[in-house]
């Protein structure tokens, strides 16, 4: 018998816990659920109570930590990334094995040695964005590579968006799938790539405003904003020399140009607090922003033609649609006192951007490389859409759970012999995953070349 | 005999080590200095071994502190602003004073009662700015209530410049009299005033866009950009519903839009390090940030004309004057490696705006108040111009310095009876003071006052 130990059982568990349960019986597992609150977990695991139970368990308490980690074979953490230490030093103390869907911080990168020696993998970034990314990159490049071709070019897209039924009349097409704050505060810093062989620097107040439109078959037309490091791909990748590469975030087109606006207001400022009222209107807020004085009896529409004046917007045009639709100009209140404008934006996004339970939400990831090959140019897409089955079993929560749940199961069989600080970037390790999700789950990338 | 202990003896201590000296003698002290590296104070103390004397002391030895706050009556502290709470809770803990030019902070705020309940005086924010703002801004206040008026409006300024003498051929007007990195940094986060009764926000991105022009006579002209938060200047003021009220700082006109084309480069950041090579040349950064491609054998006016097409900038304007003062666009390497691009323009600046030993530096503060008096609408202004005396007893140590070591000898002699947190916005504590750096060191505010 194997015993697994889940760490966390949040809502992106839910296809990774199914997955689990599913093939534990004949893989002859003994899965142990260790979530902060695991009442919900009751009905998930009622029919599986032979091989799964849940167990309360909060990381703060290290002696419990110790003692469960000690009780495994295999630990899977879906607890924030920032836990992941205390626990792949848990990890490596009793010579377990780890798998995570996150970064590789400075604190697990300095375990290797010590991991390999005690024989433990500490897998991480097996999961989506880190992880499918990886994956289905390398299965390009090494593609590629393989022919004798030479990449010259690597532009990478992922969003977390809603499934095209799901948009609804939301002009932004899009909602909150993700930390909603981390979507707020999203681009802040620089912006670093490369772009034929000059170093490319975009600051914030510039990011949202120059944006790549981008098609993926059979889903129409998206719109991609850089990422804030494309350049620590190089050294995973075996790209070192590459000219051109971008890492980037999906949205539907215009999202970036009514968030540039938003920007420009000052609504995404997060270091520091205004003293407001939870009183406070949307509109006394934007009119707070504005270098105009606003009559006290304009109307909405009045306060928003002064809005698009000072952002030199048309009225009528998309983002101002966008910036209405979201009810910047009303009477609403902001709701929370002595906030930043990050967080009053946070709190009126997480109202009009919030999935309900009928909502679909949608994952899509495009890479697009040049190479050249024979002495021709050549170009090479892959594109993966995935649709989210319900509420519980979204297209993030299979396509973050079941690389994490298919590399347990190949980890369990003895299949993968790697050990120390690992990311699936080795053929090894990635082409079992993408074969099952293919094959099993419909988690299939497309892929398009052209020469010339 | 009363013991001063002074707690740290930088740049800025020199005036008030001075002014102890000197009275130390008639007043019967006896001043202990203690400094991190008290190498520097024998010179200084060489005559007056009789009543000084200099000690070792690291703020990190929490024993070494309460030993020498016990063994004195009065503490001054010099030290950064963060260590200012360990002090106060040693020095309320031994019933001493405590006399510095820092904020109170919230730490200190809430020591108020202990304090009063030891009999201890933790006089905070006796410097220049907080400081002599306070007091200088009181006075007039003071005055106007006197006579029945109300107070409709206040502007407060203030800046650390160069002497006319020292501005050279420097077309910023501006060198580093202060910590370089708060300067680099300044206005980062979200500028709140009042304006006639309306909330006023103000982002970064449009900060030093929205500077405000100024006269100091005798002095010329000057501008404004606002500070981050004017409002909190009401309470300790008495002016909570006043209608107007902004606090700026001050530079030499041009200033502001220059640091405005910085901005908008991207050059303050300092939330991400850029991962560049030390050897990367400022040329090299800059053409990173710039949408176009730069040829390569492009002159540095070349670039400078490329840079300053993308900011919409005239080639021969002040602004690009300014960025090309700097050698922005020239070989010069950036000379720090995975640096910020706040850190390499600190790195640059501070060589470019490093204070020589023959210049001078020039304090100036302007409140203007709007008030109502007998119907009528009156405007009166306040201006202090400080000049330093040369590079150890610069305007900035004088004007943080004395008004602190005044404070001190007052202290001293039992003239100051308020016990707990408090900062110089009573008469009896900012009258003597103010009338004192008059008297005795030429520290005086200019006003005038129209009516109509």
């Amino acid at each position: 018998m194997t015993r697994l130990l889940l760490l966390g059982a949040g809502r992106s568990s839910s296809s990774l816990i199914q997955y689990l349960l599913r093939h534990a019986a004949t893989e002859s597992w003994f899965l142990t659920v260790a979530d902060v609150a695991p009442a919900h977990l009751v009905p998930v695991l009622a029919a599986h109570t032979e091989y799964a139970r849940a167990v309360p368990f909060n990381i703060q308490e290290e002696a419990r930590l110790d003692e469960l980690v000690r009780d495994a074979d295999i630990v899977v953490s879906m607890l924030p990334a920032l836990f992941h230490g205390v626990v792949a030093r848990a990890c490596v103390q009793h010579r377990r094995h780890l798998v995570t869907a996150s970064y590789v911080s400075e604190e697990i990168r300095a375990l290797h040695d010590e991991a390999q020696a005690a024989g433990s993998l500490i897998l991480m970034e097996c999961g989506l964005d880190p992880g499918l990314d990886h994956m289905s990159a390398m299965a390009v490049i090494e593609d590629v590579r393989a022919r004798g071709g030479q990449i010259t070019s690597f532009h990478s897209y992922c969003g977390g968006l809603l499934a095209p039924g799901s948009e609804g009349d939301n002009p932004w097409q899009y909602k909150f799938t993700w930390n909603p704050r981390n979507v707020v505060l999203a681009g802040q810093g620089t912006a670093k790539y490369l772009e034929n062989g000059h170093p490319r620097l975009i600051p914030y107040q510039r990011l949202f405003a120059a944006a790549t439109p981008l098609e993926v078959p059979g889903y129409g037309a998206f719109e991609g904003y850089a990422n804030r490091d494309s350049l620590s791909y190089r050294a995973p990748y075996g790209l070192q020399d590459i000219p051109t590469i971008l890492r980037g975030t999906l949205r539907r087109p215009g999202y970036c140009a009514a968030w540039h606006a938003l920007v420009r207001l000052g609504l995404t400022d997060d270091s520091g607090r205004l003293g407001n009222a939870a009183t406070m209107t949307w509109r006394e807020l934007v009119e707070a922003y504005l270098p105009v004085s606003v009559p006290r009896k304009a109307t909405a529409t009045e306060l928003a033609m002064h809005c698009a004046d000072y952002l030199g917007l048309p009225f009528a045009g998309p983002e101002m649609q966008r910036l209405q639709w979201l009810g910047l100009f009303t009477d609403k209140a902001v709701g929370l006192a002595d906030a930043t404008p990050a967080q009053l934006l946070e709190h009126l996004l997480t109202e009009k951007w919030q999935l309900q339970p009928h909502d679909h939400d949608m994952i899509v990831m495009q890479h697009l490389f040049g190479f050249e090959l024979n002495g021709q140019h050549h170009r090479r897409t892959s594109s993966l859409v995935v649709l989210g089955d319900d509420a519980t079993h979204t297209a993030m929560a299979k396509t973050v759970g079941l690389p994490v749940a298919i590399a347990v199961r190949r980890l369990a069989r003895g299949k993968i012999g790697q050990r120390g600080v690992v990311i699936p970037t080795q053929v090894e390790l990635y082409e079992p995953i993408l074969t099952e999700l293919a094959a099993d789950y419909g988690i299939r990338f497309v892929e398009e070349e052209t020469a010339g």
